[in-house]
């Protein structure tokens, strides 16, 4: 061990970070759930670790201490999200940690919901457990944003991701955009369709690319069939959506905004009355559990989307070409002041073979 | 030392990865010369250094020689460009290593002038001297971008630099267009100003922003009076630069191209007769020694170097910023088929401050 981690807070650090690692193997198929991992760390050793693999199995707690036994007797726990204090599918796993005997239990996201919050916390401290809360608490926030947004303000995380030209545009004038990116970053796209409980894409996109939005390959991942797919959602606010589009091949996982038509009910589609997209996004949260949303729209709805205020993060892919100024924009907005302008927080700058990607925090501030 | 660097041949190139590192040090002050270090190692410990610091003054192997003094004798030179073999302001600098009793001298670059290249190294291998050319040669070859291609095609190397927003405009439509780029961006400007010969724009621009296009400040030197300032070129095809623009307060780095006007004779300024842009660039490089083009101007003047194929890397300062579609656009030329695209290879890509500056390649792959 080097002098470093032998720190004790460098220790919880490095043990956290481990536990976060694990809640990451979850990250494509615990929705509507959370990602959460867990280790057991006895007088310097790990005794015991897990995470949340799917909604209905064990919860992260329960792994750990399995194959900690007896040693999780007098020993400390990491853990990414405060331990739940109700009974659902499995009892409490704050309850548990008291039960196998924990010493010490370090948190690092408090429960979101604030009906909630602090209670698992509390039973841990009512029984003597020594409990510390917020140990790399950002880079476990970052496991559920979308649960964590969800829980706490009853909206979803949206995600807009965007694809274009360095010149901004993201087709010709006919519509033709085959391919703007390279393979790099439309394999990226897959990994925030696969994280997200929806993607949500306009009739025009439909109709013109009849997309299936679905995930077809991972990296990392062999076997996609393990995963949970996101739902797909068409908004269709006339009704156009063809029968034969190739996104009614698994209707079960498709939704349609737009007036109710018995055909697609007959296919076992799901279908949701026309509203606002802030309504539509709450219906989304708290009616369906979709805590995270991908929307992947032309400009028209992509620009609706920005202008209410309703993105968090912008995933812009930039390939380095110049289409022309005939091109289609990818901002259909029209402003006349450098004051109108709509300006972000660039979070991170990533290249992915020739193209760049970028995650983009819509800003507040007035310039 | 590790085992790593006791390797022979990385141990030459972290000798000569030193004498690049010296040859940086005069970028901003050597024009039109090339930037050349050299390192002179004996019994592998370093016994002189040096750079060519200014045109005029000695070239890096002088000051090198002279550090080492007696030492020089049975010691091995590195220099990052082939020494030269002609009498210039100074001695040819292959004489002089003969001279000094240099064993072996180790080159990373050949002289690009196919009439001159090799003379400096065979005086050396006529002399008795180990010679090796090539350590490093990529690495060095970015130190004189513009020198090589000079010496070699009788053209500069030309930069463009743009700065868009991320839905690809420059300005309002009104021209407004202060500022898209944070502070950060703007500084990393100055640095490829201070390396170029010439600063080309458009008169649309200085009639427009009245810019002075000089080197005003550098990260890394306190007295700026110390380099070389870029010329200033103004492309005034009508003759309509104002006596009164801030761009002729320096009148005496100031090129016009357009009709000849008594007036700006007479404060000094240097005039060249309309041309295209292929033959002015050509003029600039065998006329004028300007090896190192840097073009910044609006959409039409560097859409016309890129469609002329005249651009040999655009530097593109991306900002996080939506300006709408009735904004004006970076890139003006008007394709209405993917297979028309004008693509880039992306060498670089570098986040400065809120903004990523993207070093491209126009590829001349048809897609």
């Amino acid at each position: 061990m080097s002098k470093l981690s032998q720190d004790p807070i460098h220790q919880d650090q490095l043990w956290m970070q481990r536990a976060i690692e694990l809640a990451r193997l979850g990250q494509y198929s615990t929705k509507p759930n959370p990602n959460v991992g867990c280790v057991i760390i006895k007088e310097g050793q790990l005794v015991g670790e897990g995470f949340h693999p799917q909604a209905g199995q064990p919860h992260a707690e329960v792994f750990a201490m399995r194959q900690a036994a007896d040693q999780a007797k007098g020993a400390t726990a990491y853990v990414t999200l405060e331990p739940c204090a109700h009974y659902g599918r499995t009892p409490p796993c704050a309850k548990s940690l008291v039960e196998a005997g924990l010493a010490k239990v370090i948190v690092a996201c408090p429960d979101p919901n604030p009906l909630v919050a602090g209670k698992g916390v509390q039973i841990l401290k009512d029984a003597g457990i020594e409990v510390e809360v917020g140990i790399c608490e950002q880079q476990a926030e970052q496991l559920n944003l979308g649960f964590l947004k969800a829980m706490a303000t009853g909206m979803p995380y949206v995600r807009l991701k965007i694809a274009s030209s360095l010149d901004g545009r993201t087709a010709m004038a006919s519509g033709e955009s085959k391919w703007i990116t390279g393979p790099e970053a439309r394999q990226d796209v897959q990994h925030w369709r696969a994280i997200s409980g929806v993607v949500i894409t306009g009739i025009e996109t439909v109709l013109a690319d009849d997309c299936q939005l679905n995930v077809r390959q991972l990296n990392g991942i062999e076997d996609i069939t393990r995963i949970v797919q996101p739902k797909r959602l068409v908004l269709d606010r006339q009704g156009r959506l063809s029968l034969n589009a190739k996104i009614l091949q698994q209707p079960d996982t498709v939704m349609v905004m737009g007036p109710f038509r018995q055909e697609l009910a007959d296919l076992g589609v799901l279908q949701l009355p026309v509203q606002p997209l802030k309504d539509l996004l709450q219906t989304l949260s708290t009616q369906h559990q979709i805590y995270d949303v991908l929307v992947e729209a032309g400009a028209t709805l992509s620009t609706a989307f920005l202008q209410q205020q309703l993105v968090d993060e912008m995933i812009s892919y930039v390939a380095p070409t110049f289409l022309g100024q005939t091109a289609r924009a990818m901002f259909s907005a029209e402003f006349s002041r450098m004051a109108e302008q709509l300006r972000f927080k660039l979070m991170e700058v990533t290249q992915l073979g020739d193209d760049v990607r970028l995650r983009l925090i819509p800003s507040q501030e007035t310039v």
